[in-house]
């Protein structure tokens, strides 16, 4: 979730265990043996040290747990959970040597292929590993407007920035929140309106409400909003403008994939995210407002709004000296 | 359809009316929507002047209003269209990001994903947008060869061309071969012949008749062999053969995309011809007769190919002057 | 299968007419038309004499002939047959172009590409060229482990190395051993290693058993191993290791990859072996012992092994020299 904070890291997990503490045991896991598995393949000390393989981690054994038919405490599920997870710097290392041409980051696709993977090996009928059961809509649903509840609609913002971990209690949600607010008030509002996004796009798009009130139109919309709004393009008007649409857009794109994974008896995870928030890297502009920060420098939006204005700043002064010198 | 050209533009547009107002006019709206939204993204001038911008926008829009169940004159339908169109420059300033690491244009890429997108992320079951119904073929056609109509096939030739705009008129395909003679004889000769092997090869694979005869298996054919015959490679007879083949390849692939995309009730679009074109453009060769253009020089056949010979020339008496130096 | 010696190629061609005299005869007539297209479009000289074009080439014409639901000395298979394979270095020469950017091979992805292209564009309902049906699962397959044979599960070894051609007779995987012995031990001992990794797999996954003993579980392992295992990295410890975490995760992602292709009525076929392949290729790492070779220097596993310590003695004497002139 982009949040480089110990404080709010711990934040965050303490709302996992609020929802779910086998869950939340999963996760932990999943993030140990996903940075054990870092070190044993010398992966860079410091991109292990600042979370980087551990993030795509929690969410494999947290994903795994939450879509097992199996329900709670089903142990034998650390099996494939302990080797997803140490396969994940495996993944993140291969796709940042793709992704790297384009200067771009990896996000959670590790996680999205990782839990996808795991899930369509095993399936609905597995013995061991059975997944709940995904169908593709076949009917109609019967939607009256007399029947939205505003409320739920409310109640599903904090719900959708949850849902980035698979967690539906508002109250997580409300956590998630404030750990976010600690890290980057910035990333805060970000979400927030990335969730309120998600909210729209579902109800223009005819969908049932419960899938909207269950925050599954938002979580991608969160996670696209933070990123392309001042997390990895620096934080500008246009930017942010830029960050909305990319909700929008991911909203639309998440209806789409969720419909194309259900086929195989999938969850869209954060597909959409991941594939929605690079399309919006990738577009290259004549406008100087839009500036993309070197993957290196990324922090969070508030020092990189920062460093971005000393360098605009920088080449303003230079921009004089040679006037002056000319 | 690679016409750069104002008056062949016109007609092609009066084709469109001929065939259906209202899918003219939801074509009309893509284009220009996308080419407003271009000019917000502040993309490269001379490309949105080109059209390059509109004409995804106006697939976009057109193919919207042909897939839509919901039939002609839904003018709620005008929302994802604009919305759509808007997303086209954001998707292809991205594609045209990958792309250009290997010197590959979009081609419709951006139309086939922003269609798709939408009409899966609606569907055939969805309340405000619902789809035409497209399923995968469970059961083996009834083909007896007595009841083959060979008038119809050659009929299918320009119905296919006028496919590549979804209008299965044969008056509109034969407006567009009129139009692509007066933009280019070679691209409308190749026109042709693409349509001819997309005939040929529905035959082939056993497909229904009908198929053929609504030009389902041409238009992709159609645009693979204008690309690679003089388009975006200079025109020899190696590459006019080359040209026919990826004709022939992309009428294959086209059944292939076909039923794939039929699992999740999509119609193939154009990715036949995207994905075929950009396997012939890819290919390496010792053989110098297989010259594929810069993408900045890329205009029309006929100018490639006096392009080329300039630079055949030059290039022999280059040759010639080291020789007599020597 | 990586064998670049004619006596062993002569001997798995000998396996081949054991199993199925009209798949070996598919497989020549695939192999010959490979060569001939390459020849034509004047693709590297020293590749083709190489078979790198052909090993694509036969793999199409058998596997076409293994999924054909009309059965043996079905005579116009051979059209399809010669089509795909002058498509095949088509599809290579484009692969190749993407691939080398980041030095990778493009392994048999040409094959699975063509393959599946011929097997959807038909499918299990065509008329002439009618596929052998695949299915999604759709219930728990009963399991007890009383009815496991433990003599058919070692038995499953060889003919999981058979697999690699679409062959089920353990004779035919014992004589490709033979081969594979003659070329290089190492490859050898890595494609046994693979093929029992794929049997443990299939246990751990709850697979059918008779899936395990027909060997759908190891042939993609077996090509994973032996690629990972001192062809495309210098055998040391800690490839060797990398090899056997990649013939696990091979056998993983081939139950994933078989459960989405049977959507579309497809087999695995190499895929998963391809896709392990090339990201346990794509990691980058600080470790020293983890040294993948540049593509123009790969031969086999001995060869390779003793270039890269001659060129870590070198390394070492510059080292020293510059110890000692310092």
């Amino acid at each position: 979730m982009f949040v480089n904070n110990p404080l709010s890291g711990l934040i965050i997990f303490a709302g996992l265990i609020l929802q779910n503490p086998w869950w939340a045991l999963n996760g932990f896991v999943g993030t140990m043996f996903a940075t054990i598995s870092a070190l044993i393949l010398q992966q860079n000390r410091g991109a292990i040290a600042a979370g980087l393989y551990g993030y795509n981690g929690i969410l494999v054994g947290l994903l795994m747990a939450v879509f097992s038919e199996k329900g709670d405490w089903y142990w034998w599920l650390l099996f494939p959970n302990v080797f997803m997870s140490m396969a994940c710097p495996i993944v993140s290392s291969a796709l940042a040597s793709i992704n790297s041409k384009w200067g771009l980051p990896v996000f959670t696709l590790p996680f999205n292929i990782l839990v996808c993977l795991h899930m369509v090996a095993t399936g609905h009928y597995n013995r061991y590993f059975p997944q709940v059961l995904i169908k593709p809509i076949a009917s109609t649903p019967n939607l009256t407007w007399s029947d939205v509840n505003v409320g739920m609609l409310f109640r599903a913002v904090p719900v959708g920035i949850g849902q980035v971990y698979g967690c539906d209690n508002p109250w997580t949600g409300g956590i998630f929140i404030v750990a976010l607010f600690i890290s980057s008030p910035v990333t805060c509002l970000h979400a927030i309106i990335g969730s309120a996004s998600g909210v729209l796009s579902g109800l223009a798009l005819a969908s049932p409400f419960q899938n909207i009130y269950d925050g599954l139109w938002s979580y991608n919309s969160v996670l696209a909003c933070i990123a392309i709004g001042g997390m990895f393009y620096a934080l500008t008007w246009q930017t942010h403008l830029l960050a909305v649409a990319c909700a929008f857009f991911c909203a639309y794109l998440g209806a789409a994939i969720g419909n194309v994974m259900s086929v195989f008896g999938l969850p869209a995870c954060t597909w959409p995210f991941c594939l929605s928030a690079l399309t919006f890297l990738l577009i290259t502009t004549d406008a100087k407002a839009i500036f993309r920060l070197e993957l290196a420098n990324v922090t969070y939006p508030e020092e990189n709004l920062k460093n971005y204005k000393k360098m605009r700043k920088l080449e303003r002064m230079d921009l004089k000296d040679i006037q002056i010198s000319g």
